[in-house]
């Protein structure tokens, strides 16, 4: 949608299973036409970006290699990024780029698209040293093309920092959604007292549950780490709570407070 | 300012240490006069509210009894009731009532506030045995007088609710802006690859610490039960996610998915 709506691409084809989603995408100007068959669908592509959970970017990774020409490039939009830049360099080659950007919201489905989506988003764009550096500066100027901010690092370090950031913030909204209804089970009265902290907190557990499950199957070993690092931030605060250390709990919330009002988010 | 928008109060008295802070309370329309001394403050009055943080509120329950008309009420707007529901009993009597509009955000001070605040919001009022019938009716009026719904429970049910509606949500933000902040302190990326699901479960880590150090301290052993049914939830997950447990981990995002749509929230 932003590609068209930018004139960034001669012709925008939409390649998926569900023929009817397909049909909505062209009709709400997402695609220019669409295929159910990946192979007339990537035909002559001069770009081919992968945009499913992250499982399905594996598994297309090595499925659709043979159905590129030879001169197309490969991107993805997968909130990891270490395992699919493997896959990558070795189903597709230098000519594939990972790519991230960090836009979009807990809706799904392309009735949620918009043209606007990645303005002033950052878009991290993840080569290996085996990357083909014109295919990195063609993914680049897709993204910038669309507005965003271009932010190039490597694979791994991407799946790290965004651990923290992105899949943390994920798991815990789960955990409290799933905690919240375990008590409203037995307290007719929990939800109407459930105001914005909540629904902040919670947010995110409105997004798709398997999408979920392969970017945190795909960044298992820092996942856990950041998992464990909450765990034990939490146990102080835990033990403070329990003592009724009042100074202590005000040093941890007060960490929380300054690092909020520095961090510019 | 609610008051005085709908004229629900001939005079409104703002009552406060700091003079300058009291002036722009003024200048805002949010109250008529002011006095630092609780004296001449409380003198005629017909219903006090008391709005500090809950340390606050205990200690004023005790210092300001003896500055009370007879017929005047006493309300508050703390976030738990259970101490201050006891504390009020013991120094104001039967015509202490307490109160928690679930309403506000993560901004203080009279610049944050608004008029508008209390519309659609729960106004939770927690009246024990001995509470004067007519002091509760008279406070339930207060709080549909500036358009909140009014649900009427026990202190203490109260509590054990907003643990985990509201309280934990808290102390989870604070979390994980403390760890993030030492995850960039090696990372200088880390703030350009946070985006809404952070922004979101962070938001309330802007909230003043000292505050919500009283609202933890004074529902210790609920938000104690809360965040260990937490750890227990995000323990699990882990161990699924430890185990590559696919499975496993689906059925925990999911059952947060669920309950997320099912809450209204």
């Amino acid at each position: 949608m932003a590609l068209k709506d930018r004139r960034l691409a001669e012709v925008v084809v939409g390649v998926g299973r569900d023929a009817g989603r397909l049909e909505t995408a062209r009709a709400l100007g997402a695609v220019d036409v669409y295929e159910t068959d990946p192979a007339p669908g990537l035909k002559g592509a001069d770009l081919v970006v992968l945009a499913t959970p992250i499982g399905r970017i594996l598994e297309d990774l090595r499925t659709l290699a043979p159905f590129l020409s030879p001169e197309a490039l490969v991107t993805d939009v997968g909130s990891t990024k270490g395992e699919i830049a493997r896959a990558g360099a070795g189903a597709v080659g230098p000519r594939f780029v990972g790519g991230h950007p960090l836009a979009g919201s807990e809706r799904s489905g392309v009735e949620a698209a918009s043209a606007e989506l990645f303005i002033e988003a950052v878009w991290a764009v993840t080569p290996t040293p085996g990357t083909d550096p014109e295919a990195l500066a063609r993914v680049r100027a897709l993204a910038q093309g669309v507005g965003a901010r271009v932010l190039t690092l490597d694979p791994d370090a991407h799946d790290r920092a965004v651990a923290v950031t992105s899949h943390l913030p994920h798991v815990l909204a789960y955990a409290l959604s799933a905690q919240a209804a375990t008590a409203a089970a037995d307290d007719p009265h929990l939800y109407d007292l459930a105001a914005g902290s909540f629904a902040s907190a919670t947010r995110v557990a409105a997004s798709p549950p398997d999408l979920w499950r392969d970017v945190a199957l795909t960044n298992r070993q820092a996942l856990a780490d950041a998992l464990r690092a909450y765990r034990a931030e939490l146990d102080t605060m835990l033990a403070a709570l329990d003592a009724a250390d009042s100074e202590r709990l005000f040093d941890r919330f007060q960490a929380g407070n300054d690092a909020k009002r520095r961090s510019g988010t």
